[in-house]
């Protein structure tokens, strides 16, 4: 068979692992040749690619960022695109597709699906925010890079009596903020699914710093917001060269705080760091396995579904489903984190 | 309430972080009493113990090792001592006992529910090979430390054209040789689940030397053995002493490869690092978890059970169905791992 | 004798790795008295102190942060207090007192020292930039925390075709920039000791992109500033509260080369994290050394003096000479990164 | 000018580091052509060599190994090829040479440049141990690797109650056991420089575990050994095959605490993984520096020399002085990490 890969979307650690894991068994075990796309559907629209044999996937297990490089798909562009790319996949003589993504993408595999064009999807983002799957590559070691932070900021928040606030990223979901915030011990967290109160941790701090605690550290989604009313939030600021800028949540809140608290507060953000660099070895064997069952279902004819981790194992899911709505943090999985707050 | 807690087995990742949880959790939400038992269940016999308060697990989260000591059972003693302790238990008005541990542990816990003590367990063991439940925290740390050690092998291997045996850590189940095999990009995997024949890892290092890839790493768990009339192994050798000493497999797979390939292979025995240090970003959540359910049963009176990951929750499993069988790798996972060799 | 300890100024991972040496060395080795003072001079001028023992160290060596706290010194109030701390310091019988701090605590240390106090200084400052010393303690650790981070953010600008500006700690001398830079392969790195012009960065960037190579990663030390003249900088804006806010130079070069160059540039600001955690190991063998070599001077009744490393030893040098000027980042080693852009 | 370049002796962590250093240098700032010899001096005597351009050097600042292959060099036969060596430097028009390697690979540049080739050395040792410089690169990265082998095993130590005996590398010189032993806070060191007696150590464990503390942690180099009639040990034991095999000094060690003590001991033998992967900040900075001065030596016709670090600067020193005797660790150096135990 002839099995075409794309990767698309924001940058995600365990990228390259699915793409070796595809090759290997495509190659190895069923002796299918895979063609990489370059640039995402950029690359599957303008026909520009390559072919992915062994040698081009070694070494690239443990490494950050894509081979085959990605770009943000304009929705737009692509809808109009998308019975053109059914004609290109059916001249290039390509058995099935294999697009690597997060909802953005899936959702494109699907409207590709739609149009007859035999796709299987790998689901891929940081956020952890795809419905269907419990858990994506990518979000493990966007965890860890948080957690380490907050293990440092700690001991320096400690030191000088000081209260972070850690921005993490997460615009519509805050699996980010909830798990590295309960690994990291903040003494706070943010999200974007339920409106903080700022009052509510200035009373945290105060408790903290009256039971002899002299610092706390706050962990706060990029997409978290407050409760309407309850803080001066999101007008733009107008910077040196006339533009309107946004301050993010990080930056607002730890301003607030010191000023509602008379302390030091200062935000760091913790930004792309968590988006690049060695995957986590969690992070590589469910990246590794998505690629190994993407294969499987190509050979078994499934097409129009997508990986997803069903407990310990792997099953494919329909794309219409999975798309359809973002998987959020429900309630209680944020009460078993405050009660360690 | 007064709720007891003790860490048996071998240490753990994750353990301080469950302590840490429980005492949160039963302390600033129920306002009960949280006892810490020393040295696990030989403290709770002696009834050596003293009270966990937030300061007593204040900056604990990210500590391995467990502030409450461990020690292996003697099954024997425990068996004869359960009525005793049974006593021990109602004389020092304790509510509830919460043992965190493996498999002997939870085996342990069962007698201990068997005889009418009041108990929830939490499951605990690096090798995950516990029924009922998906993962086990100290786990992911494993894995994680076992995979560096490939990752750093892989590029020393490279350079100098030489086989590496890597043995982790799995008496009866190959958990952390396959999650840190596939992760770490291993060439060969053996687990004790299936004897492996030392005639098939020398085909396949050739194969990789007539391709041009000039090394191999091969991770093997400290429980795998060879087929039968494969390759000669397990006499025990006199040591210095006059002692019987047994190779481990690691040392004599790298020996038996090297005369038999006629090329380099050394061994590298990870052993109890992988038991030890920071736990993971994943450990700590689950742990976290673990902890706060465990309490939450205790309060609603589900005691004979043990927390369970399943899927994304946290559930209540009978005790006596999760120590009656090793939970081991079934052959779809080592299918999984053997694609991307 | 009868040693006071105390750690001042910004936080700086070895401070504990220091205290412990110096309480092994005084206590095990001289049957000396070791008091620490609680948050810097404050404690100091406050007289809350405590006894530490080995007990009180035990543990502390890998901990970022400093068990003692810390403070930053107000000069004037200083400069007022200092012969009262003399007073204080005969009053309670201090034959020694060892402050360990950056270039502000080492002034004061040394207008104590003229004041008649036995004083031994041990220098300590992420930003490496105290004359007299090879290097400090807590640097090395700076530059492995914003090279990790660096190794991070090059594959998700490669994968993305993105410039990436990461601003690095160093007001006054650009050492971590510097250091950070070379081992994170920086495409270009701005020094607060060499006014840069954007357009040199922008030529770089371009030159890049011509060869294929579709990313660039600048490094620039939080003191960097532009060249006269050559980009808009400075200018603070007012921010939600009406406050005048500064945009740091990591943000504001990233808008500027966004602009001029018409990609995508990020900033990404690494803030408190480079101050906190773990230190490395070559930090902590060199704050231990610190530590022993400044209870010896003590002893031997070196005064006046504070550690230093001289290749590869360390020597007693004069307060007076090590705090006159800052030790900047000469020309030479500015060249011989630049080599490697 | 041309240029050739080799890597040779056993794996350290930064040699690609020096490579890329080369490249950049001489290519882009000379102008030169820059010659990459295969698997040491196996590759110059074979005449097996390829051009290193900058595409062939990007991506490998951070990466383990060395993209040129190394071989462990065979005096005899490199001895009666050195004349021969000499035509072919000659014949292929190389107006210089920089071997990166030991102690071996200096000497045989050594003989080279007495023969009459124009040699530049860089020296290369994970084990510190070359005369003339103050620190080698790949030293840093192995120091914390064992480093954070220690980290993790004391938590597990304490909890079970346990001696740790980790063997480090260092057959000659004890550098990596006296740094990381310093760093990871051993209870012990023992060093090739220093014949340690086990009776002292026993003590040390016993004089712990009266003051409450249930656990030691002993750092031993492979290359130290017991004082004559210490102990019994170093009589090669048969093992399966029928080879005589000595047990490494880790090992044999912890067998003689266990007996002696009665308390469980167990060996750690970290081997190769000190040697590969990531190199730290640190190597990549001293690493990138060496190649840059080797280039400029080149350049200023002062062969005979190698690169080394003194203070904080690169200098050249004839080959003839680094390499006449090793550099041992100093009787006061050991001393400072006495008191910390």
């Amino acid at each position: 068979m002839r099995i075409g890969v794309l990767t698309a979307g924001g940058d995600c650690p365990g990228l390259n692992a699915v793409i070796r894991s595809i090759v290997h068994r495509a190659v190895t075990n069923y002796g299918d040749e895979v063609i990489g796309f370059e640039d995402g559907y950029a690359g599957l629209l303008d026909g520009r690619y390559r072919t992915l044999d062994l040698n081009a996937v070694s070494g690239i297990l443990a490494r950050g960022g894509t081979i085959l490089g990605s770009s943000r798909l304009e929705r737009a562009r692509f809808a109009a695109a998308c019975d053109n790319a059914k004609a290109l996949v059916e001249k290039s003589g390509f058995d099935a597709l294999i697009p690597i993504g997060g909802e953005g993408t899936l959702t494109a595999a699907r409207m590709l699906s739609d149009a007859g064009v035999p796709v299987v999807g790998v689901p891929k983002t940081i956020d952890n925010d795809i419905s269907s799957t419990d858990r994506t590559f990518g979000f493990d070691t966007a965890v860890g890079v948080a957690t380490e932070a907050m293990d440092r900021l700690k001991t320096t928040a400690e030191s000088h009596q000081r209260v972070m606030v850690v921005e993490v990223m997460g615009r519509h979901a805050g699996w980010i903020a909830l798990e590295s915030g309960m690994a990291g011990g903040a003494h706070g967290i943010c999200l974007p699914e339920r409106p903080f109160d700022p009052a509510d941790l200035v009373k945290m701090v105060e408790e903290r710093f009256s039971r002899g605690k002299k610092f706390a550290v706050i962990c706060v989604a990029e997409g978290a917001h407050p409760a309407e009313g309850s803080m001066d939030y999101g007008k733009g600021e107008i910077d040196q060269f006339g533009h309107e800028r946004f301050q993010g949540i990080g930056t607002a809140l730890a301003y607030e705080l010191e000023r509602r608290l008379g302390k030091e507060a200062r935000p760091v953000i913790l930004g792309h760091v968590q988006r690049g660099g060695t995957p986590t070895a969690y992070d590589r064997v469910l990246a590794t396995r998505f690629g190994w069952h993407a294969v499987e279902a190509v050979h078994r004819g499934e097409f129009g579904n997508m990986t997803a981790l069903r407990g310990t194992d792997v099953r494919m899911v329909p794309l219409a489903e999975a798309v359809t709505r973002l998987k959020t943090v429900p309630e209680d999985r944020m009460r078993e984190a405050e009660s360690v707050f």
